[in-house]
């Protein structure tokens, strides 16, 4: 029987260089022989498609709440039972752009969804399944936004109100994801405030012994 | 301020001739004067009829029963919060074909989904939304069947593997179906083994009291 695959997320806010890292990882993995499945929430199935055409459909500005936070647990629903848990079954490792982890964050943290719910969403569509790694790229909003900003400002444009409103959700994002750092062993925090590469060190830090670990259990 | 309006449910098993007596519900309150909101679950808003069509997708067969249990839930969050819960406010009356007592009878009676998950994802939809009534058309599943094989004989044709198989689900949806009616008491059990016009005099005879009640308290 071979021995069950890995599981490992990659969390942070938009702009927190997720895609660039996402690429450094798979390269790595490539290198040391290591197969890889790369996954994104919402999707990585065609049903998981299907729910995210209508979570990102232009003319869905009506959708509730309560209604986005059960889109995500279906698409995840499909994804775990799916793809996630056979693969890991297979010894494949998984690296999922997104998980609960979000929904943490973004319902709960950002949306001020009741954090209770919020759980039983994801236990429902996890049916209790947990990474076995979690890479949040931290980056602070407003450092973010101030680099945008000065961009924007050397071509003669203001933040209006919808950009200022989404630095107060997107600091919420953030506290919700410290939190969960904080209390959870299973959360790394990289730093991503610094260059690409750098950032890319600090992951491979974290990666390189459990791909030692791997190659000793063959 | 208006009175708050009723919201009345109507279920069954697919041949127990819900479509007939929903029309005679329509005619019935046009001609009593009373605002009657119709809707199907699931769909009943756009976002809702977007999840109907993944749900009846012809190439989605590989979807997994909790998927299709929250996709049900997300479905019916929306209609709670965009049309039931508004429409009641203003004191217009609502009859809805399936609501969640169909999940509890197709999801944990026929596909056997453990019943308290199905009850919470039903509570994170409603958000503890009722029926004021569910008018339940209680018709043998072997009796329906006897009827739909007589015809088929006379054709020519027998009943196969997977028709017996929808025979034994069939019994376990009606099962949970009488189970719930005997359980609370919003449901009324209507024999739906009649002729249709007996059956709906049946009821009109549960709607009348509740039509003249609405009358007394203009």
């Amino acid at each position: 029987m071979k021995a069950r695959g890995l599981f490992i997320t990659i969390e942070g806010i938009d702009g927190a260089g997720k895609g660039t890292q996402i690429d450094h990882i798979c390269s790595y993995m490539e290198t040391e022989g290591i197969e890889l499945i790369l996954l994104r929430e919402p999707g990585g199935t065609s049903i998981g498609e299907q729910i995210r055409g209508i979570l990102l459909g232009q003319n869905n500005a009506e959708m509730k709440a309560m209604t986005e936070l059960l889109l995500f647990a279906a698409a995840r629903a499909q994804l775990v039972r799916e793809v996630i848990e056979p693969a890991l079954a297979e010894g494949k490792w998984i690296l999922c752009d997104r998980f609960f982890d979000s929904t943490l964050a973004y319902q709960a943290g950002g949306r001020g969804l009741d954090r209770d719910m919020v759980q039983q969403s994801i236990l429902l569509a996890t049916g209790g399944l947990e990474p076995d790694l979690t890479l949040y790229l931290d980056l602070d909003p407003d450092v973010a936004s101030e680099r945008r900003a000065r961009r924007e400002e050397s071509l003669g444009n203001e933040a209006d109100r919808i950009e200022r409103e989404d630095m107060i959700f997107k600091r919420a994002v953030r506290a919700e994801y410290l939190r969960l750092a904080a209390e959870l062993e299973r959360i790394v925090t990289i730093d991503a405030g610094g260059d690409p590469l750098s950032v890319w060190y600090e992951i491979q830090q974290t990666l390189t012994p459990l791909v030692q670990k791997h190659r000793g259990g063959k």
